[in-house]
């Protein structure tokens, strides 16, 4: 199968799990007092230019709950996407670690809140009033889950609106390396720079194996969401495995790297459309992600040429892009595509 | 250092970390659906001689949270041992994840539930009392964390004094393996056959790395704990790895030997403490764990010699033995114990 | 002021206090272990032409989330309508108590949710999927949030489409009382005869003073919620006193005679304002709730002439009827209305 | 039955029933927007000498476990008498409106807490350990659930000690007017100037019918608070009817008057007891309770005579004194007690 269903279904990078394995030496204390979680809070910090506090987890939807209980008490609202990996795709995980916490959609564009849309939601609701809940924070994802990116000043116009009103940001940064492949910032302008709090700090999707993170900028929120986490079953004895995997991760750059890759496949196969009738794409493919519609009957025929994707509709499908898709996989689909939509569209256009 | 400290300071097992390598290949469905896990179902259920449902999970204290949560309601009463790692060191994670469910003790010894005790103490629960929540389940922990062993008819009376009453049974085994290791049956034998409905098999404690899981013996149990899993962000998307390393730690009775080698290492140092003045076990020693009363002013002694191991109060050490421990690591410990508590002892003497 | 703004706002009726004050004598068990508590269950029983368990609680907003809390897991989806009380107006209780359960708005008109979308909706969701939560539990509000009845027959249907998919069934009857008035039927044909499991039985907004109730009709859910209730903080250790009320509630028919009154002075309203160019109704008019579109400068003036009213947009205006509100009341908004509007509308016809 | 069960058990006062019934006249604006629920306000700062804010709920399980969940997050240890109410006999209530956060019994006599105790335990807990959770706050029962009373300089030493460790310190006030009846000082005395945060303000017990309050010191918890009641489904619509209760409630002195009386026959049975032999008291009687400990013959043998109590175990029983208790119950009970008891004295000496 040449596999486009998800940036996880993917190997690891080879690096990271060399990295697990050197690891295995020695003795070291448990639940993260080892030598290497603690490299791990002294490189995040350098690499995002500010102490940060970062913590190992095994999960984005970990990541994410957890950072929205961080910062919305169990009686508020958390304002984000229509289209936001948190409402869509966790199982309310964010409802269950908040404790009863809400997410509350904001109208936007490809997955993305936009700062005007989110003012005007929290001008409609009162100061005081009881029955709806409190405003807390609002969550963005960065790349969003429709596969575009915000810029630094997007992200900045949300936070201005969300901390007038006293709430905090939160960033789901499941695919946050493939947006700043294509920002070309740095991490602190795509961050904290722009009011983020706390992010979700993703590596699986790209190229990681058994770990995400959290990355504190906000210091008063680390104290009590270390304790959280160790109740949360989100602690390992052996940290160490899991902060190796970090450490590796944004080791020379690898992290850019691979989403530079991936980003670079999905670009390859976006302008390879143009040419193509009878497919239209129904986000901007900014990272490595590409939103097509087309017929059914073709999604048929291209499982029957052996490519795997996800099915969002009848006649939309998502292809994503691993960190190790290779330019002929590219061309392979552009072909396929060319090969089953030609005459589609002839037959269509008679 | 010669790292008495705790099995989980420990490295993993060179096997473990090396079957995580061996499944970074092709690429695979996400969050359980892959082929890994598939056959983890089927080896766990050879080896547990029945069928079961197998969920890998990050951390033991994500194991017994939501096992209890999966046994019991939000108003339950969860009854395990004072001693119980549930009850003293998981910040109570249990309440969190069963949504306010309470863990009362009930009293044993070495950190046993007792059977008789247990039955007791339910006598005293009228039917339908609706001031202290309800009877919902009981958590034993195998070995204890005393480092204590339940026969398999300790267990069968515990849980026939639960399911007289409608409880379910939890086993937390943290330390099935030397468990196991020190009672010579089978894995069925010292679980389901007793009546464990649920069991927390750990792995990370004896050669594992990243991962422990979660066995349901009950299969009723099952649909519902794997959402559960899912929102409380334990399912890994790229879950090969995870299950990759559980099949390597009971491949070839890989598990088993680790735990004999560990008991075999406390043994040794039990059995040579016989011939030391000064220091008093304070529970039998039958697993890889040596709980040892001996003057403050001796433990001074031995972390100036390069010993670590854990003060539980001014005058009571433990020691655990990792798998790897080695019988020059047995010998030098109780060299210096002999070198510091001889003088001590006869000091203590005259 | 002539007071339209809701049906909370009023009196409680007479019969209802002076029972109260009856209940006041000799001492009785406490926590609804009293005679008053037995012969509500006895009333409620014969009432509903089945043995039910009736348990008195503060709000209503406590009975419809703890309702749905012993109808759904945790990791359960409720759904309901968009414009549901429990969605829009009760600070999301149902995911507190229900311990992070979503509650997700299927489409429907007028307030209520329509089988055939509930039935698409429930197809969509793949059996086993994970990602989302397990759908658990319909709740239907009879009347509904916009003032509007569901038939008997709508009821079953939904409750069809429910169960098809082992999902529960809960009606949020705070106007109930107008509902049954309006549809002439019996209690029973209303709730369980069409499939109804559990029922939040309101009493405050037709004439209640400092109770509702909670109505199960499915036995199996009874004995947990009761323990739900005591933790929960809804179990009065004078019970009697609340118990006391429910009972003159419905003596001699007291909650629908009520209930038929407030109707009426609506029905009143709806017919006298045929006849006044420049107001639209914007739902049918079937209980005691109006809502009606005209323009803002008319809802200044009329407030200006003395009367309350709840304004849910610029141009929308909710007017409701109390238990005791009057003909003479009903007129004088005619009045008003055709004063203000007329020349308005002669306005917007030149 | 002469009735000594509980002093939950008996009538409400007649003036609490009577302004409920004048409260019903007019309309006025729902969940707490009224003005008697404002000029509860007014007149909870005058009686406290300081501004509070007073939330009027259902019951004293919901002051207690939302009070609790108001000044600890999800983590926290709150620290209590082992015989406190919430420990024993609120279904945990505290673990969950407070998302799982664990209380621990503190070591003290009589129901009440000791501040050099509390200070040892808070000593023994690192800064910043993860396993156990964090400590939050302190519980104090005023008057104790063994009936007796904490001095102004001992809720100050407690204070001290939570406070030194950042802990807030919480009130359960169930029967705080017994205990300013015993101690004769002012509520604000009483409450805090010794340091108390946040309290339970119970008039169920005493002479009270369908509501108990939260009264809050600290200003900084009520916002959130507000919204947690009205989610916990505590916030009447009809809020009037709830406030209008306990103005009355402290209105001429009415509260302490009914406390004195009780307070007062409590303590005419104790001095009665002083002449019976074979009955011992097991707490000092402060305030309306009785701990009295004598064989179970002679209980069977007194409630074969009519009267009521509760059996703490086979050989205790507690007699608690309502506030229209009256001296010829008491001098009842004695003459009961001594014909029952002098016999068994006799034969026991014999």
């Amino acid at each position: 199968m040449i596999d486009y269903r998800s940036d996880n279904t993917g190997r690891a990078a080879p690096e990271i799990l060399e990295a697990l394995v050197r690891a295995n030496h020695d003795t070291a204390l448990g639940y993260g007092a080892d030598e290497w979680t603690a490299a791990l809070q002294q490189r995040f910090s350098d690499l995002f230019e500010t102490a940060v506090r970062v913590f190992p987890v095994a999960t984005g939807t970990a990541a994410n709950a957890l950072s929205l209980a961080a910062i919305s008490p169990s009686w508020g609202i958390v304002y984000c996407s229509e289209a936001a990996h948190i409402n869509t795709s966790e199982a309310n995980a964010a409802g269950f670690f908040g404790g009863g916490l809400k997410l509350a959609p904001v109208g936007g564009e490809y997955g993305r809140v936009v700062a005007e849309r989110l003012g005007e939601t929290l001008a409609g609701v009162a100061p005081g009033q009881l029955h709806r809940g409190q405003p807390a924070a609002v969550s963005v994802t960065q790349a969003s889950d429709l596969g575009t990116v915000y810029s630094p000043a997007e992200i900045r116009g949300i936070a201005e609106a969300a901390k007038a009103r006293g709430l905090r940001l939160h960033m789901d940064g499941a695919r946050f390396a493939n947006a700043l492949a294509r920002l070309g910032c740095s991490p602190a302008e795509a961050s904290w720079r722009c009011g983020v709090d706390i992010m979700s700090f993703g590596a699986t999707k790209n190229g990681g194996a058994l770990c995400d993170a959290i990355v504190v900028f906000a210091p008063e929120l680390a104290d009590a969401l270390a304790v959280q986490l160790r109740r949360a079953g989100q602690v390992w004895s052996k940290m160490r495995f899991a902060s190796a995997q970090l450490l590796a991760y944004v080791e020379n750059g690898l992290w850019l790297d691979m989403a530079r890759s991936s980003n670079a496949i999905a670009g390859r196969i976006a302008a390879g459309l143009a040419g193509i009738p009878g497919a239209r794409l129904t986000a901007p493919v900014e990272i490595n992600e590409i939103f097509l519609e087309f017929p059914g009957a073709v999604m048929d025929a291209l499982e029957a040429d052996g490519f795997g994707f996800y099915r969002r509709s009848k006649t939309l499908a998502r292809f994503v892009c691993r960190f190790d898709a290779t330019e002929a996989e590219a061309d392979a689909l552009l072909a396929a595509l060319r090969r089953h939509l030609a005459p589609a569209a002839a037959r269509a256009a008679e």
